[in-house]
């Protein structure tokens, strides 16, 4: 299925997506989507209870607002750096890093998205606190069942769905300061969706191709074959002592193809149009302003 | 006004705490320390309001079970790394960072704390996992008021009150995966309380002494005034194209004397007590079991 969150006459909503008609779940028990994966997972993630939830009106794609699929989540993104090996040589030699090229071991960081931003959003360009604005197309994991110390084999189990993340970073203040954290963090730099697929209709999360493109030129193009720790090795290392939470939302990283990444640099601009697109899961649209 | 959430009969309350007596504040529109901080601040931080919130049973303190005061933040902790130069300079040459020692811009990273954990809780040690286990006693500061681009004259303006924080980190996990993010958010990482004092009542957070014992050593031992960036200054910067909400927490740095800051190190291991207190708050005790 495809899970949407929208706004329809002021008021939060959660829907199927089914081409593009909206279906409304209206059931009182749900008022957002964290709602929904609360109540579908215990043992299991039960995807078919969804189709029991009470359903509402039907509305036409177009008629509707998205939002972020899961518009506040609880906890900051967790997020994977230089998780797929030809984007972290890309990023090595440049002024803002210097790291071996790849990581032996799973680089973590959080980024804010409290709250994300929804397909088609604006992102804010500012000459003088974020003058290298970069772009990052990630395939966005979200949780379904909590877990600590999860076992790898069954890690794949504990996924609700699938996302697309722009992983919009301020490269100046990524390297200003130190960490990552606030350059991936300023206002609206967590563009996710359009939808949730959910994991019993995505099949294998490992072959995926994802492509970004800045106005008409394609800039990233890649398969989720080529992450350096696949899904179900992050979320088993990620939760080694660290328990998953339902709605938790994890960023597998991105390939190479980033501004930062160009010699002379490919920053983006206010008027430019970046478009991220993974297999099954549609495009995610953000517009630099 | 000093604030505590605490346990009674299954139930998670807020209350005032004055002395030994906890005062339960039972005002049907707040669930929570977040309702009512949310509640009292529109264009200025509203303290007075507290007082007319309907109070409820009091109680001893030692019969009631406290939680965090805000056991559930938002957002992660918004985190300050090596905002003291002698801390900076301590860990500069270590084996998990290679750094220039006094940082020139804030250094921000963010740590999990959903849940946050009470004073008094236990954090496990696991020889595999967490080895390199230490503590930092820090200055907590909570937002009251929204803001972006905060001036640093009206910083102090937008904080509803401060607490105590111990920053648990797993020295080794902080340099295994890069950046400091899963080393600093194992489960329980995150003790922060006893409780709330309202920044009405603190006067000038900007000289508070604040120390760290473990066992009866005395490893930590500084002043606010020498932070590297003052609150203000952080609070400022940090709400640079960020937007800081209600409810937020900044934790501001640590001092030199942790574990990892002694040759040989001093971390922690079970049966260790780690006690942090800071002039006006408290005592924030930590058991490592």
């Amino acid at each position: 299925m495809k899970l949407i969150t929208f706004i329809s006459g002021n008021e939060e909503k959660i829907g199927l997506l089914t081409g593009n008609q909206v279906e409304e779940i209206e059931d009182k028990s749900l008022g957002s989507m964290l709602d929904l994966i609360d109540q579908i997972a215990d043992e299991t993630v039960d995807f078919a209870r969804i189709d029991s939830f009470k359903k509402g009106r039907k509305y036409a794609l177009d008629e509707v607002e998205l939002l972020a699929p899961i518009p506040y989540p609880r906890r900051n993104l967790f997020c994977l750096g230089m998780n797929y090996a030809d984007h972290a040589k890309e990023v090595s030699f440049t002024e803002t890093e210097k790291k071996p090229d790849v990581p032996k071991f799973p680089v973590y960081f959080s980024k804010l998205a409290y709250p994300a931003s929804p397909d088609k959003s604006e992102i804010l360009y500012d000459e003088e606190l974020t003058k290298m604005l970069d772009y990052e197309v990630e395939l966005a994991v979200i949780i379904g069942k909590e877990g600590k110390d999860i076992p790898k084999e069954e890690a794949l189990s504990y996924v609700f769905g699938y996302t697309i993340a722009n992983d919009i970073s301020a490269r100046n203040l990524q390297g200003k300061h130190g960490q990552w954290f606030k350059g991936k963090s300023v206002d609206g730099y967590a563009p996710m969706g359009p939808y949730i697929l959910t994991a019993d209709e995505m099949g294998d999360p490992g072959n995926l191709q994802l492509t970004c493109y800045v106005n008409e030129e394609r800039r990233q193009n890649a398969n989720t074959k080529d992450m350096v720790f696949d899904i179900a090795e992050v979320i088993s290392d990620l939760s080694r002592g660290l328990t998953l939470r339902k709605g938790d939302i994890i960023l597998t990283g991105t390939p190479a193809g980033v501004g930062l990444g160009f010699s002379p640099y490919k920053f983006v601009h206010p008027g430019d149009v970046v478009k991220c697109e993974i297999d099954k899961l549609g495009v995610l649209t953000t517009y630099i302003k």
